[in-house]
């Protein structure tokens, strides 16, 4: 074993077992709860079956408990499958078969997905109720498994598979990232081997079946700090936490910092503990920056760019570009350089790199890469290429080695820090009978960063109002994915080879306002 | 390729090309520089034959230069067996027949041992001069070698073997320690991830051919500071460059830090810029803190713990554990406690895990570990057991991790910061016609922190004076090895199965003064 992400919690136990470990609404735990709960997790999963390399699916918004089955399941030597809270039971059912998920942890907030769920994914077999009401019926309740005996560490390393998360595709079906124990860890240390060291309170307020979540949840680990945990980001909840808990960092999307700058009970709070907030799937305008520095003079900025084919953030740009100083270097509309266990470079479509300041495909590699897409080797081909992550998102790179993201090869729209494909959107609104063509495309939104915006031609003779067309997408994708504007035309702009000219259609909407900047 | 050490300099040329990467007497390099030389110097190299896996050595005092090398070799896949500059010319050439070593590297200082070298180690084909005097017969000058046509980075990454550290072996044969790309930055991790960030200038004062000095250009360079390379320590030139370069980063033993504060024209110099101290071999005394601490108000003191078999340092007691306050936590006589990449544990003879407080051996795992010695698959299988290195020191563990070592289980010696195996100095001492038999042990010593001392039974009716001894033992082994104080007794007190009781020895010159601190 080398580099294995149980380590931190067996180094935890030898090192401050009595430090607080996860705090999350009313309950408190220390390391050494945390230890002896996980050993004991381990044991009541492997009497349900659960061996090395079996995938252990959670369905979940954020709690403490969430921490615990990550690292029950790296424990076991299994793999964790942190299923999209946003999905919907049709999308989870999918990625569940997909990879032979049998064992599911479910809270509260999904259990009325549950039927579906079960109907359409009959391979989970074992349901595991994470809430604290009483038991549903055929499931298990989370607390009593505690009581199970406790096993050993298997001791799962390096490049045993520790993790599927489901990206959404560029087909349409979403892709299972494989990562492993070395791979997440690589994340992790891509963002400790910065200089900044992570404070004592580390709030989880990002989703933790996303890497931007998990990114957070190992170096904390590492670190040793004390993980808070809230179920889900409001402004309301994110100020309670960081007031009460005294947290001293956080991520965020850029749209939650101004959710909580314009939350009418901003100044009710103290939130001098916060020193450090790593922020990612845009860069911060520079409106939105000053509002913040004046908000919070103690507190650094970093913004980190990544992707869940790299466990997290390849790419970091510090603290000293964010200050009044530093940005006269002009890079903050940069997603920053390469970080210290990763290689970044610009390629066209060849994978030769490209000179500074041309315009190509992000392609990056590291310790933090995946392994594959699982039972994929056609896509995992077409991505990983020469050990090379394609990312698919179009920049160019500055003489000082920053990236600036320009456009998304890939087609895909980021609204409040969530990846959109605009095919997959495209597919569903295409299944409404009325509907001839349909272009998906993102559109400069004050509050999200990017609106999915669709623009659509009706079958002659055929009428569909925007809400039927709405209603219709929300019952095939999460709400998220759906269409937040809708415009009707007679036709869309084709290029020579048929293809839908989607950049003319953007420059409407992008042509006064900077791309990718709130 | 997922972790590689070449990484760091791809990324300086990509992201700060013109920063000073190297600076050594009146040489001053840029990271771009460096890119080009190592490129070429690697042309150079597999144009003499060096392809992935073979071992090129160097045998020189510090330099500029000793950087380009190590990175010329990983750059072509090759493994760099960089050797003890204090070994004889026997001791040399043992170590590159060992591993066959084709290719080395030698500066001046060495070349009067070259034809010894030579003759003992006839693989040694290629003699490359790294000195700046017009070049030895037979041997190829190093600059010139800069205009060989640059070749590719081969890309040799996570396991492929890097390096072969000989260190002195407990049978009296050195053994090679193969360690890989994923460990050596492991060790490297284990450092940069502690939450101090390594400052602009690191100073290169310990010898780069041990890992003390190698674990410092890794973490350096991927920290993308400059490197400051004197030949070797000396009180003054450390003085001199520290002010003439504003050092920000060491690393020195204590017996130097001594040095340093004793020499008569301290306080001439500004030391100033200096931030951060990592020091090993040995805990640092209250009193030299005190001195240290006085004349440098705003350094911060690190200490590690490690060995060539971790790639370095597992364990460290950080800056927190040496201010005023956190002395009074009682942990500055230990060792510090595992680091963010590695695990560690004291067991008994079986490998099972010692309750805290109770001696035993030190084992130590995690990315650092190495991939076994070269060679010795018996050696290997004693020292790397279930994956944990076994340390041969002897050592408790306190309540909070901290390790606190009480003896060196494999009979070695720590002096001025070198290991010294008895059995090694043992063995010498034997071969000599007048000697019965003999025990080498540790003893205090103020300046060296222990001293090499024999304690020596004269055949009957033969005669032996210590500096006849003495020159025997120089004529076989480096001179820091041999011993610095001899004694004479009529027979060694033996235990019940014959042994030597070396704890009967040791006891008369440690019951006043404490073990292992200066």
């Amino acid at each position: 074993m080398t580099v294995s992400l149980t380590q931190c919690l067996h180094r935890a136990l030898q090192q401050y077992p009595d430090r607080l470990a996860t705090i999350h609404a009313s309950r408190r735990r220390t390391y050494r709860e945390i230890h002896a709960r996980v050993a004991s997790l381990a044991g009541a999963l492997r009497a349900m079956g659960v061996s090395k390399g079996d995938r252990v699916g959670i369905l979940s918004l954020n709690s403490d408990r969430y921490l615990e089955v990550y690292l029950a399941v790296f424990w076991l030597g299994a793999a964790i499958n942190p299923a999209n809270t946003r999905w919907s039971a049709h999308e989870l059912a999918y990625s569940f078969r997909d990879c032979d998920t049998r064992v599911l942890f479910i809270d509260d907030a999904h259990l009325p997905l549950a039927d579906a769920v079960h109907a359409e994914a009959p391979c989970v077999q074992q349901w595991i109720y994470l809430g604290d009401a009483p038991c549903p019926a055929a499931m298990q309740a989370y607390e009593p498994l505690m009581a199970t005996a406790p096993v050993d560490d298997v001791g799962a390393a390096d490049r045993d598979l520790a993790a599927v998360f489901y990206t959404g595709g560029t087909t349409g079906f979403p892709k299972g990232v494989q990562l492993s124990h070395e791979s997440i860890m690589g994340a992790a240390l891509n963002r400790l081997a910065q200089g900044h060291p992570v404070g004592p309170v580390y709030l989880h307020a990002a989703p933790l079946f996303h890497l931007a979540g998990a990114m957070g949840v190992f170096w904390q680990f590492v670190s040793g700090g004390t993980h808070m945990v809230i179920k889900s980001f409001t402004p309301l909840d994110f100020m309670q936490a960081v007031q009460q808990e005294q947290v001293s960092d956080t991520l965020l999307v850029p749209t939650m910092v101004q959710m909580v700058l314009d939350h009418p009970e901003f100044s009710a709070y103290d939130l001098g503990s916060l020193k450090f907030l790593v922020y990612g799937a845009s860069p911060i305008s520079e409106t939105l920056l000053d509002r913040a520095t004046t908000a919070f003079p103690d507190l650094q900025f970093m913004q980190g760019y990544g992707m869940t084919e790299l466990s997290g953030c390849v790419t970091y740009l510090g603290p000293e570009f964010h200050t009044p100083a530093g940005r006269a270097r002009g890079k903050l509309r940069s997603a920053g350089r390469a970080a210290p266990m990763a290689e970044v470079k610009i390629v066209d479509s060849e994978g030769q790199e490209l000179p500074r300041g041309t315009v190509g495909e992000i392609a990056a590699r590291g310790m933090s890469t995946m392994l594959g897409y699982w039972n994929k080797p056609e896509e995992t081909a077409r991505t990983l290429r020469d050990g090379w992550v394609h990312s698919g998102d179009g920049a160019y790179m500055d003489e000082d080695g920053f990236i600036f993201i320009v456009d998304r090869l890939k087609d895909m729209i980021v609204s409040g820090g969530e990846n959109v494909y605009s095919a997959e959107v495209e597919n569903a609104v295409l299944k409404h009978p009325a509907i001839a063509s349909c272009a998906v495309i993102g559109v400069p939104d004050d509050k999200w960063g990017e609106r999915v915006h669709a623009v659509v031609v009706l079958k002659p003779g055929m009428d569909c109002t925007p809400d039927a067309l709405s209603t219709h997408c929300k019952n095939l994708i999460a709400g998220y994915k759906c269409p937040r504007s809708i415009e009707f035309r007679s036709e869309l702009p084709l290029s020579g080879a048929g293809k839908i000219m989607k950049n003319r259609l953007r420059e409407a909407h992008w042509s006064q306002a900077n791309r990718r900047v709130n």
